[in-house]
């Protein structure tokens, strides 16, 4: 007899089925018992006419036996299978699972970060944790869906890189071979040189971050959404793009998973249909002359400004998230854009949203020779970035730009998560790959450990 | 005036556009200049009334002009605008092009792979090698489409792990801080884990194998398509979930890329509705039946029997492509599922098509003491296991079972590609991290590397 699933019983009232699935609660009551079954559609009840000994939750079972409508007064109204259960004539258990280190039958999980990490094969199957991961799902569907309607190819960048490009102290280095290769911190390169290729090109990509600190915003492997788009009219064009994108995130995530929202208490971000723009500059006399708290002149804003300005939007444009463009040139990336009009402020962007950034992006400099004048002026060598990443302007390149989210951000951020790890099925940080590494690691000599 | 798609000029005759692309050619005659122009939507031909000095092939511009239809002794029949062309009014130069290391204009890239390689960036643009990679993204959108169609739930596997698990030799080693971590391998671990959260989960991630060759089939870092399924009613589920996976990426390739399928010559393999299924042993009885050739007894297939065994399936079964099982359990992975009727051969499959391994996979095991005696019996501590893989199976896992594509070699092949860098963006191998590694890497002491 082949499986149904849970949410088909529902019409299958008087008929023969097999369910299969996880025990998620059983009640025994003298010589007969109820067990509350789960498989990937939900649950279902299941009496069973025998005491069943041994079987703790999270036992994985098959059930054959007849769906039978409940009595009304048996109803349980919290159930969408509420109204019926099965009548099991024949249980067989596929696989005995030992003790649970922690309930997993409560609404919240409350058990502290490192035991929920300790135990990430139990901490994930509690069902407002695995949801988090049902609300990542979707936000890289519709990240992708959204881009391949507008045109953008998907492309795979390559996460073993030569040189150590984007910035030399953060990098992980890796024994290849007889040579040093390093972790990519980013696909930029490659997302630049595939718009001479595509045009409009997006990939999500591993990147990897080797920040010796442990806060609960940074993890050393993060997954990255990264988009990029050729020929742009003005970068305009790219905030724009972002600005559609992340509307269309939120449209989803509402629309798919209000169940999920309502559970975590949150509500996506409201959005205006013109989101407020405004340069760093403005920002900062905005939030002094609000608060006369001042931060102007500073080259980025702090976690405060960020708040303040998200509330400013909200009361001003009927917007939780606005842009914050023209971010000193000196301190964003040697490829990004200047703007012509006042060179010492870039093209770039950054989205906030109830106080936090969200995607970070800008118009990049398509032109060889100044890209080359960038890099001799920070003190590299234009050699070293030839191969991939400058060849591909030296063949011709539109006018571009492009943004990125971080995945387990944008989903912490959604669900007002407290620590990107919580966004994470299996977290990476300084102290722990999957066990914590002083328990399991092993640990390499200082000196090695400094090359 | 907002740039429009060259595709979408054949709307526009009489009126006037802006347009912007490469310079795919220029011809100058006299004072006059022809130029083919392409953007991601096609080619256009444009008539400048002036001479075009310095301008060569790849230069980005722009165009203004007023689209006209040709005469008809002019119509280009190779092109979907052969019966216009633009009148430019303005040529706007975007980005100036050098020359181009070799000719990309011609039907096929006549190039050495290292000089391929060497000049990626140029060597993308051409026509026939960017049309590798739009394959590409379409075979790894059908395989995310059908398995999102089928209650799959898409995940995100770390990469960066803490033990060399699955095979220490091919592993590459991190400098994690003060410890050590390796790439992972592939996502095997994980995705079996979410088997117990999901039931049904995919990935598209990133693998690393530290092989010491340089073939035209291997690569150190390449991306898997990886899927797994719980709650089968027998392993039968899992090849023949993969067989109507890759029916469906052949069908969609045919239907979408017919004319890639036509310029590379070759047809996606040939299938019947129902794949011959055959254990190795009875293979090599079939091959040596046939040949004489006598491969009986091997614990694997060798590149003529695959060529042999489909020549079989395609003369009995009408079918290009035949599932390769029952693998001896000595030859698989130790979490490999063995027949319980047949103990020394295990529940796995190769499907191979046109002679070449597409797809393994197989039931796992889902016992915990199984998966621990197991360990133990290879000689390694079930300890150096528990986090995060056996603590899935010790809170209860279904039957279950999975497989990969490596979509690199699933686009070689069908392409019927020589080497499988072709099929590869930026390829990485034992010699070349984008440029020649002798060139350009950081060599470590050999006492290091050896470490």
């Amino acid at each position: 007899m082949k499986r149904s699933l849970i949410s088909a019983c529902l019409d299958q009232v008087d008929k023969k089925v097999k369910v299969a699935g996880w025990v998620n609660s059983l009640r025994s009551h003298g010589q007969v018992s109820f067990i509350d079954l789960r498989d990937r559609s939900g649950l279902i009840q299941v009496f069973v006419p025998q005491k069943l000994n041994n079987l703790k939750n999270e036992s994985v079972i098959s059930i054959t036996g007849t769906v039978k409508a409940r009595q009304a007064k048996n109803y349980n109204p919290s159930l969408p299978t509420g109204k019926i259960e099965i009548l099991a004539d024949k249980v067989e258990v596929l696989s005995l699972a030992s003790d649970l280190p922690f309930d997993i039958q409560k609404p919240d999980l409350s058990v502290s970060l490192p035991v929920m990490l300790d135990y990430r094969a139990a901490s994930l199957r509690h069902a407002k944790t695995r949801h988090i991961f049902e609300v990542q799902a979707t936000i890289t569907q519709v990240f992708r869906q959204f881009l391949l309607e507008r045109d953008f190819t998907e492309f795979h960048a390559p996460t073993l890189v030569a040189t150590a490009t984007e910035g030399g102290s953060q990098v992980f280095g890796v024994d290849y071979f007889d040579y040093r290769a390093f972790l990519a911190q980013s696909p930029q390169f490659y997302k630049q040189i595939m718009v001479s290729i595509f045009e409009r090109v997006f990939t999500v990509s591993h990147a990897y971050r080797a920040e010796p600190s442990v806060t609960t915003r940074h993890l050393t492997e993060y997954v990255g959404l990264d988009a990029e788009m050729g020929f742009i009219d003005s970068w305009k064009d790219v905030y724009l793009m972002a600005d559609s994108l992340v509307k269309a995130i939120f449209k989803t995530v509402a629309d798919r998973h209000a169940d999920i929202l309502a559970e975590y208490q949150v509500a996506v971000p409201k959005t205006a249909s013109v989101t407020p723009v405004v340069k760093l500059s403005e920002a900062q006399e905005i939030i002094f002359k609000r608060t006369k708290r001042d931060i102007r002149g500073q080259p980025d804003m702090d976690p405060e400004g960020e708040r303040e300005i998200c509330r400013w939007a909200e009361e001003k444009h009927g917007s939780q998230m606005v842009f914050i463009t023209h971010f000193p040139t000196k301190k964003r990336p040697w490829y990004t854009a200047p703007d012509p009009s006042s060179p010492d402020e870039t093209l770039s962007f950054d989205l906030i949203a109830c106080g936090v950034e969200w995607i970070t992006g800008g118009q990049r400099i398509n032109n060889y020779k100044t890209l080359v004048s960038n890099i001799k002026k920070m003190g590299a060598n234009p050699k070293d970035f030839y191969i991939p990443y400058l060849q591909a302007f030296e063949y011709g390149m539109p006018p571009e730009g492009g943004f990125c989210l971080g995945l387990e951000r944008i989903t912490q951020n959604i669900l007002g998560l407290e620590n990107v790890r919580q966004a994470t099925l299996y977290p990476r940080d300084m102290e722990r790959i999957d066990a914590r590494l002083s328990q399991i690691g092993h640990k390499i000599s200082s000196k090695k450990a400094k090359k």
